[in-house]
């Protein structure tokens, strides 16, 4: 069998092979092929990429069992180092993930280097995370041996790694939610080893990308087993990590049928495990009349780059918003102007682009609702930005106006005050709601706030929800079924202790302490210490 | 339908009716009627408690969705005072509480006054902790307008409460896990509503502490609601409450059959919610050779002792104990002495007592399993304390030996270190794993330690399971089946986390962010800012 290798910028180290990586092994060839089809123009992209066979992905999860009780004794400062290696040579194939990215989602370069940019930025903040250690929530409870009625012993607690992690790539950031992406950065710094199931659309970009890893994970002397990346199909490859006795938890980004499926798989198992699922958002807007009177063409123009960045293609995408009677039509006007004169972009493949076209045809047609379009039409591949509008009680009655149709669309829902409060209770969980409003409008509107807050992760003020900032606070996990649970965060580095659980020690010599718990501190970490924070 | 009432003491203001809580009401007394049975001589005592009919457990239910959101906009500080104040009140009721619970339990009268005292600093730590804020894990991330490419907003996070909480009380821990327990009073302080699902072995006990709560709440003008405990069976009751749609969050602690059908139930809801249950483990304990050798006698009295306390009825109870061939003797025979001495004990219920009797029944007849027993036989109701004897060939070729016996019972398995190893890395999760060794010895035993850490949740030096501390840094968790997860604590001030998720809020106005997220930090509170803990 012979490859016809994909061109490669000449300043890439990557030979493109179209098979998994093994460890430090490349699976055969000899697996079902499957190719990447670049969505703009149809083209069957080379190498075609071979299914692993059974053996193989037994051997990827036996390596990473194997790899966990040494990878997880490995330093922090090890950890971080390893981090920033797998960032340098991320950075270093810029330009054939670049190219070879863009071929395969239809995305513009420019919008891969950003996302080259945000994923080495994400797996350095892990590594300032590993340095600074607060995240490990270290504690230390010093023996009272005299106290009554009973001696209180030393205690000790941290984060320890959970164990081999199956990361499944997302098809709508093919470098941030993909192989080297949140999941696999958070899940490494921990100490987890991870298993990678690449994406059906983005494979090229997978391999580059597994091939940076592995080269930073042998230059640091990783052990063998700590990465691997699977293609073949989620259902058979990826449904078999999420049940391998040795994997102990699983990163998702997709649709919400994906991730309830491995949720209902890692439920049944023997051992359950968490499934950490990023799935669907509608993300609901609120604007209050008070600002809308001051500036609705700002809100309008506003609303609508959210709402068309990415080809909407984004799990923030703005797919809801709540106006208030009286006050939409010169908003709506100037969001008209804009949609009017939109131009459809390329989607991500052709799967999602069907599905595209399904939910707007489908909203089109429920009782009360106006369809705004582009005049612009679609060619085959591409998605055209679209406004439905429809009143409060209409929304409140219809439960299909709640889906998420993912893309350039939203419905604008138009009612009085108690009637926006009503539909946001009757929300589902949701990853962001943003509301925007003058001060003193909301000020006087905190009872719509407080909904708000119990239905989604996070809560913007006079802005818009697509851009998820890399860092500290963030929150993106919202209630079911935005997440799985709403109880973590798959950005920023609270998504660390998703992959982790505490452990205690109790009157353990300090010689068999981890440095983090030592009285020394010989790390420098904050702790909490005998009840307090220092 | 007239009830004959227990006696109580005098200082106690309660008057024992055999209802639910619903809310501020008491249920009717109409359904089908449960008698708590005295396990020491079988009576039967009054009251008869009445299972709730459907409607009450929904109104149960749905007064505690609607306390939620206005108990979850409560301050720390009000919560702080509502959980001193249930603290007070269960206190002014102890002479009740170790009359009833004694009585119900077969547990001595001392041993309930400790539990009632522990009970009141549980929920007295957790108020302490909310006047601390640090679990809150309050994050500040400060505007940057001038960043490239885009501007960094202002992005704030820190825990919120999930909604309401069905606790499931224990068996064995008639007031430190049941009506106000840990997993009350840490969805209490986090600003979840509670409802209890009382034990049908202390029904007496759970009302007495129940009426303690709803005086607390009451004089704390806490909304009706954020608190209720219903009778009635847990498969009835107990599963509606699960499967409730305005339940959040589950805690559990039980039997591993009971906990895996309330896990299986709540994965299976149109919207899976988390349970958090603490189920069984038999806590591997290691005698390395050179401690023995230095103090067999003393080491065998300590074993003894944990294996005995409470009739072993504790779930941290050493069930299993690995010592290497050659080094066993000298302990061996000590503890045989004080077996073989050993006084028999009122178990905690006639089921209790029966499952007992199966286990080590069953144990006894395993191939190459050597019984020591207490010579004096159990009366009714009663269970003797009894260990047997394997070889770890033995152990590790029978999965029936790895099964728990919840009571005074231990297995001892003797063998290599080797085997000892292979056998500690076969186990299933613990709550718990102990060893024992002189400093020379623990130092060249890292391969061991590193394995016992990843199969539990606390390590303990030179010490017993038994006795688990309520502080900051105790986890009382350890990988399934031990507990639901492994990733939370049912014990100590990290409980609380479990019953909480993050929130974001971005470029909220100061006046709109809760106090421990402004500016001005106006509850002193530990936070981080801009990435560092200050």
């Amino acid at each position: 069998m012979t490859f016809i290798l994909y061109q490669l910028p000449v300043n890439t180290h990557t030979t493109m092979l179209g098979t998994s990586f093994i460890g430090y092994s490349r699976g055969l060839s000899t697996g079902p092929q499957a190719f990447a089809i670049n969505p703009a123009n149809g083209e069957v992209m080379e190498p075609g990429y071979a299914a692993p066979s059974s053996a193989e992905v037994e051997q990827a999860v036996s390596l990473a069992a194997s790899a966990f009780p040494v990878y997880r004794m490995t330093s922090a400062s090890e950890r971080a180092k390893f981090l920033r290696a797998i960032a340098a040579e991320i950075e270093a194939s810029v330009d054939a993930i670049a190219a070879r990215g863009a071929a395969e989602t239809g995305l513009p370069e420019a919008r891969l280097r950003g996302e080259t940019a945000r994923t080495i930025g994400q797996l350095r903040l892990f590594a300032t995370m590993l340095d600074d250690g607060s995240w490990l929530d270290a504690r230390i409870e010093t023996a009272i041996p005299d106290r009554q009625p009973i001696a209180k012993p030393d205690l000790r607690s941290m984060l320890r790694p959970l164990g081999p992690v199956a990361v499944f790539c997302a098809s709508n950031f093919p470098l941030a939610y993909s192989v080297a992406g949140g999941d696999t950065a958070s899940a490494l710094a921990v100490g987890c080893p991870v298993i990678v199931k690449a994406h059906s659309s983005h494979p090229g970009t997978a391999e580059i990308v597994a091939s940076a890893v592995v080269r930073a994970s042998q230059a640091c002397q990783m052990p063998e087993g700590v990465f691997s990346v699977l293609y073949g199909s989620g259902r058979d490859v990826g449904m078999t990590l999420v049940k391998h006795p040795s994997v102990k938890a699983v990163g998702f980004t997709g649709s919400f049928a994906g991730g309830r499926a491995l949720m209902d798989a890692a439920a049944a198992r023997p051992e359950p495990i968490p499934v950490y699922a990023e799935m669907s958002s509608i993300n609901p807007v609120v604007m209050l009349p008070g600002i809308l009177a001051e500036k609705s063409a700002a809100l309008a123009e506003g609303f609508f780059q959210s709402l068309t960045m990415g080809v909407g293609q984004f799990c923030t995408n703005p797919g809801l918003l709540f106006l208030q009677d009286g006050s939409q039509q010169p908003f709506i006007d100037a969001l008209t102007e804009l949609i009017h004169k939109a131009a459809p972009g390329v989607m991500l493949n052709a799967g999602i682009c069907q599905a595209y076209q399904d939910a707007t045809s489908n909203a089109a047609k429920q009782l009360g609702v106006t369809q705004i379009a582009s005049t612009n039409p679609p060619s085959n591949g591409q998605g055209a930005p679209m406004i439905f509008v429809c009143s409060a009680e209409s929304f409140l009655q219809n439960p299909a106006l709640t889906h998420e149709m993912f893309g350039p669309a939203s419905l604008i829902v138009i009612g009085s005050l108690d009637e926006i409060a009503a539909a946001a209770e009757a929300l589902e969980g949701q990853l962001t709601a943003s509301i925007h409003g003058t001060s003193a409008e909301l000020a006087a509107n905190g009872n719509l706030l407080e909904i708000l807050e119990r239905r989604a992760g996070r809560i913007i003020f006079n802005g818009f929800p697509t851009g998820v900032e890399v860092c500290h606070s963030m929150v993106h996990g919202g209630p079911y079924p935005s997440t799985s649970g709403g109880r973590s965060t798959s950005v920023g580095t609270m998504a660390a202790a998703r992959f982790a659980r505490a452990v205690a020690w109790q009157n353990a010599p300090q010689s068999l302490l981890p440095a983090e718990l030592q009285d020394a501190n010989p790390l420098s970490i904050p702790r909490m210490v005998d009840g307090k924070r220092c």
